[in-house]
């Protein structure tokens, strides 16, 4: 079901939520962290929360109610997210689950179930995966619940986001190239990102070069930076800083300041270079994601070809018991 | 003053707070951690958020305002933190301060200021520092407002601390040196914590690892761990594994028995033999932060004194512009 059909569902049943919960693991936890920040920062009656499956199965936060709005994301019915799913449904909270199989598990629990593909694949337009769809559940729900008054101009924006992206690809490849000739032998990368960016700077890190490549990857947070972790930063460090644009591009200019005097190897994403401002100004934030998104994809892609290391190759994950 | 005096003084004014924001930067954040951990899982009807100060002051949520608790942590008075608590004292929130220095503006402009004594001076208790205290105010505010039933044990809890610690440190000791001694030139090593010692993991990421010796250290959680980022296990990649006791054990162990299994250099700090069964088990879990603390403190003191690099030797710090 469609994300204003759910909304308007619930409306019709009278419910409101309290909160929102938002539950998976790796690569689909992210996809879901523009939608958190967006209820996180912008909901004023409605709090968001975003929990690994596991430990919201173990430590389930006592908030979870009938009042609440749980979504799950994974692309194939991730054992642990099903589980989940399980203990937001027996907890009487409004399930939803985004998942490719209608046939998983949690497809079947949940209350809502919206299929989604797989943006690994060239083909699949970003309204057809994840992150696009939650987000404008987010944008639904706080429309919707919450009196929040720009849901036209995101919906625009949904409209628009794949040509965006398109353009942002297109800028990027001659640039990824470069970045994969000169990173072909670097054994740890270090990516800076924060506020709207966090997600996709978490999914470089943990999905893109960990998982894809085995190249250590330690994610730094912009707004903590200079409180502990600049410390590492020297001549030969290579670094990729995602430059949002939005209410918290001071904290990514200041990293770059600083990067542009004491590091000599720094790749640097600039949403406004991604066509970030494209997007109608009173949402353009809440897109980041998907311009950095499109982005890291080719740096990935570049880097793998380079190191003939294809992204799909793994040494555990589908070939030991974990 | 005190904990119980700031919640007395509250309820005296019939105050309801509806959510708590923890605000801070690096060490001091981190040093919230389990009191947002506490609250975000065991709060029914009061909601918890963790934000770097720049994040919260340039995208600050939109939930806060006269019904907010906003809780700030800083050792000097750092200028984004002091920014931060005018904005949470200009939305009508109720300002606590946690800061050394009472002559500091953020000590001066919150509603309430709580001194605090820094952690590495060998001489301060854990109760006198940051990260207790702020611990046993979340106690205080779920007790006071939200019904919670096990204030007592957590008050025997923070009785016993500082004894259950210094047998912490004792256990440790011979085991931080031989962990110098083989760590000695590593230039990465992977912190794997989850649930209740995230935050103690993401101390000893940024904090001791990144900030006071400079070794590169991507943090990850073990409930994310199969999920991406488990596949840079190898045999010559060192891991410290943080195995904390409670509800998240299992996602530890989990870790544990893949890491026995495909990496040869691994460090196990369990906190079952770092004494944490000694405190009441209702409250148990909550503790996990201190011991780790203290555990991870000696693993930091042993590097430095192999390495020859004084934990606090910066090279930007205290020495250029940023």
């Amino acid at each position: 079901m469609k994300e204003e059909k759910i909304v308007q569902d619930l409306l019709a049943k009278d419910f409101h939520p309290k909160n929102v919960y938002f539950v998976a693991c790796g690569g689909s936890l992210l996809a879901q962290y523009p939608a958190f920040y967006l209820i996180q920062r912008e909901g004023k009656g409605i709090d968001a929360q975003m929990i690994t499956s596991n430990e919201f199965v173990h430590a389930t936060p006592k908030a979870l109610d009938e009042n609440s709005i749980a979504v799950f994301c994974s692309l194939s019915g991730t054992p642990e997210t099903m589980v989940a799913t399980e203990v937001a449904k027996n907890a009487g909270a409004i399930t939803i689950a985004y998942c490719h199989d209608p046939n998983a598990n949690m497809s079947k629990i949940a209350d809502y179930h919206v299929p989604f593909n797989t943006i690994f694949n060239p083909e699949t337009k970003y309204m057809e995966s994840n992150a696009a769809p939650i987000l404008k559940l987010a944008f639904e729900i706080l429309s919707a619940f919450d009196g929040y008054e720009y849901l036209n101009d995101a919906n625009a924006a949904f409209d628009m986001l794949q040509d965006v992206v398109n353009e942002a690809v297109r800028y990027i490849e001659p640039r990824a190239q470069e970045f994969a000739r000169s990173h072909k032998d670097d054994k740890i990368i270090v990516p800076l990102a924060g506020g709207p960016a966090l997600g996709v700077g978490y999914g470089f890190s943990i999905c893109s070069l960990m998982e894809m490549q085995w190249v250590h990857a330690p994610l730094i947070n912009t707004g903590e930076f200079f409180h502990g972790p600049f410390e590492i930063v020297d001549r030969t460090t290579p670094f990729v800083l995602f430059m949002s644009d939005g209410r918290n591009r001071s904290n990514d200019e200041r990293a770059k300041k600083f990067l542009d005097e004491y590091a000599d190897r720094v790749t640097v994403l600039d949403a406004k270079e991604l066509y970030i401002n494209q997007f109608p100004a009173s949402v353009c934030e809440f897109f980041n994601h998907f311009v950095f998104d499109a982005a890291q994809r080719r740096l990935l892609s570049a880097l793998g070809d380079i190191r003939k290391h294809d992204p799909m190759t793994r040494r555990y994950m589908w070939h030991v018991e974990y």
